[in-house]
């Protein structure tokens, strides 16, 4: 028999003091938020509800500046459509697009394993200055720290992004209204499933390739066509457009109602999700993006989306609505209605 | 008998193609530039000489911004002094101080092992947060990411640095001229050792603090005085002071004369350097800069560097020369001279 400190059992440990940290607080799920709002924000002396959105707007000399950062630990490094130098600059320049900037700057940050192939980093390197030509911004800086076998897996990029808010820009993911138009920028699914099957071997008939691509231009034409009525806007990747609607669902206290026959799957997705059992709305994108947009300016938008090569085949999904704050729900396509939740942990891990 | 393909055995690969990456190319040494200037720049596009700053000045809005990123990868996590918290932030507004800015807003990216305790992710969560507060500046931004057990060590963290330049300040790693004045603000090798002591259980007699803090006040105070008269700053940190001095004097085409009594080295320090055949000169610093300054304003600047608490212990070390450009030279306390070198690869891994 053991005694009890009577001091300690009127005070337990607060519950994540003896937790360690799951794959799934990476995910971009339920778990993710968790970290970030119990955790990391407190320790921070932030308020749990500060951030809702994936990059920060500073004020500088009276210009409105946006700073994002992202750890890249995608799995393999290669994958069909991209690789991680690429990747990690269309994801950063994509955080600097939804919050309406324009990119200027970018960082990149690697961590190598020892060993790792000295051709392989040039590669990757190129990727990524190619990514960030194309989308006419420079890579001003960096760093690279080395670890010892085993202590990384090959390498680890970190992007950090500086951009310059457009004229007219405020979306904000807390923005939406009752009444906004929900506009999708292309089909979903690509980028989540090119992993796993490049990771798995899963042999999949044909090959999906991912839909890693930078969305400023997108993004700058919606702003040019009438930024006040572009309320919030996301890039759908960890979670899935399932992660981003709730997001904005929550951040704006809004309902979100979409139609399932209006959510773009292409078939090689549907095929290889139906096979392995997964929600194409919880599978990761890295080239489209989810607006709200005011009703009257909907039909407007989407035809400015449309004309733009990243949104060609931009559709309406749905509706912001006043009913069910904080919750998506969805018209399935066999007439009824279901809750897209957020996942609790991890679909499918180091997807980016 | 294999045949020998006479396109291959008239091209063989270039150097590094077949070539992997060491622990030394992450040590701040030779290695380092080798890497950064015959890889990584070159698959940028960039000439091999493009960058010899921490950070890069971007001008917006007709306002002076600087970015700088670091990877660190600390082991261990937490060292006498300080931890990968306090290092990371300090670290970061240090790059800033050193091209004369005062910080504006931080981003931190976490890469983070599975099973890493939560506790020690608050604690060190809360130790960034602290450092940043001290240092008048905000963590505006953020990502994270867990890898499997085994993909990383713990936690790396990831840490970029906005900032705004102070009017008047000028200083750049290539504007040293002959007859500035070398000075150092304070004592020597305390961050390394901390280190080396702390992973190794070497049993010092007596615990070896970190130097670890933030510049930014000394430097804008450095600033204030005179900014023209500031020609070059830089924070001797991987590499340790022989590597700040040799880079000021590639990048400036300068000679560097340093006299060994004037550098400051701590009993303590000495001692420990000593017993393991290190040249403090070599040890990583976290809490000190070195500034190359015209000459008719040394005394002042040293005198202002002395009224500062992170200045109180400044030297002055030596003189920019004309003669052997691109080489720091010593008078020994011996009464010969010496090359100064920069090391080729590591002689302590993993110290920020």
């Amino acid at each position: 028999m053991t005694a009890v400190d009577p001091a300690r059992a009127a005070c337990p440990a607060p519950p994540h003091e003896t937790e360690r940290v799951l794959l799934g607080h990476g995910s971009g799920g339920r778990l993710s938020a968790e970290l970030l709002g119990h955790v990391l924000l407190p320790a921070l002396g932030a308020p749990p509800d500060a951030v809702a959105e994936d990059a920060a707007v500073v004020t500088v000399a009276g210009a409105e500046l946006v700073l994002t950062t992202d750890a890249f630990v995608v799995d393999p490094l290669v994958f069909p459509g991209g690789d991680i130098g690429r990747l990690a600059v269309h994801g950063t320049v994509n955080d600097l697009a939804m919050m309406g900037a324009a990119p200027v700057a970018l960082a990149l940050a690697y961590i190598i394993e020892e060993g790792f192939p000295i051709a392989d980093l040039r590669r990757h390197t190129a990727s990524a200055g190619a990514a960030a030509a194309e989308a006419g911004v420079r890579i001003a800086t960096g760093d690279t720290k080395v670890v010892g076998r085993g202590a990384a897996d090959g390498l680890y990029v970190t992007t950090t992004g500086l951009g310059r808010r457009l004229p007219g820009a405020r979306m904000s993911a807390g923005a939406a209204r009752p009444g906004d138009a929900v506009l999708l920028s292309g089909p979903i699914g690509r980028h989540g499933m090119a992993i796993l099957g490049a990771r798995e071997s899963l042999g999949f008939e044909a090959e999906i390739a991912s839909d890693t691509r930078s969305l400023h231009r997108l993004a700058a034409a919606m702003v040019a066509r009438g930024g006040a009525a572009l309320h919030a806007m996301r890039d759908p990747t960890r979670g899935g457009l399932a992660a981003a609607l709730n997001e904005i669902a929550a951040a704006s206290a809004v309902g979100i109602m979409i139609d399932e026959e209006a959510v773009p799957v292409p078939a090689l997705v549907a095929a290889a999700c139906d096979l392995l059992g997964l929600d194409p709305l919880h599978v990761a994108n890295e080239g489209c993006l989810v607006a709200m947009v005011a009703a009257d300016a909907a039909d407007a938008t989407l035809a400015t989306m449309r004309a733009t090569p990243e949104g060609r085949d931009a559709v309406r999904l749905g509706t912001v609505v006043a009913d069910h704050p904080g919750r998506v729900v969805m018209h399935t396509l066999m007439g009824g209605r279901r809750v897209v939740d957020v996942l609790v942990g991890e679909q499918l891990p180091r997807i980016c």
